[in-house]
């Protein structure tokens, strides 16, 4: 499976923030409403998220969407 | 068509962007590689572009992914 750079970066922007604040990939996907196997792969960099879904992953880390995006991309 | 607010908003910055360069959407879609009524729906706020279609744009515009996100969302 090819992954592209920004997804990889952007996945561990989530699984950081996610940890950070002590909560498990099942709760996190019940949170942002979306199934727990599709936030593993986003957080393994293997999804290409929407800006939509962005903005939910964000929402649910209470961050902005801008804020989940990594520099230098 | 319901649209989302983040699209629209993110859909202006492009479109912004884009003129201040003085490029028809036409080379736009060009320069990026995707299709000219693609570029007119996600300046419209109608599409929900993925993370790397995202990049892609940005890339075109000398601009980071991160710039293109609108404040607030």
């Amino acid at each position: 499976m090819k992954k592209d750079a920004i997804c990889i970066a952007f996945g561990e922007t989530v699984r950081n923030l996610r940890k950070a604040k002590g909560v498990s990939q099942e709760e996190f996907a019940d949170k942002v409403g979306i199934h727990r196997t599709y936030i593993g792969g986003i957080e393994r960099g293997e999804r290409n998220p929407t800006l939509t879904t962005i903005q939910r992953i964000a929402e649910s880390l209470g961050v902005s969407a801008k804020d989940l995006l990594p520099e230098n991309f």
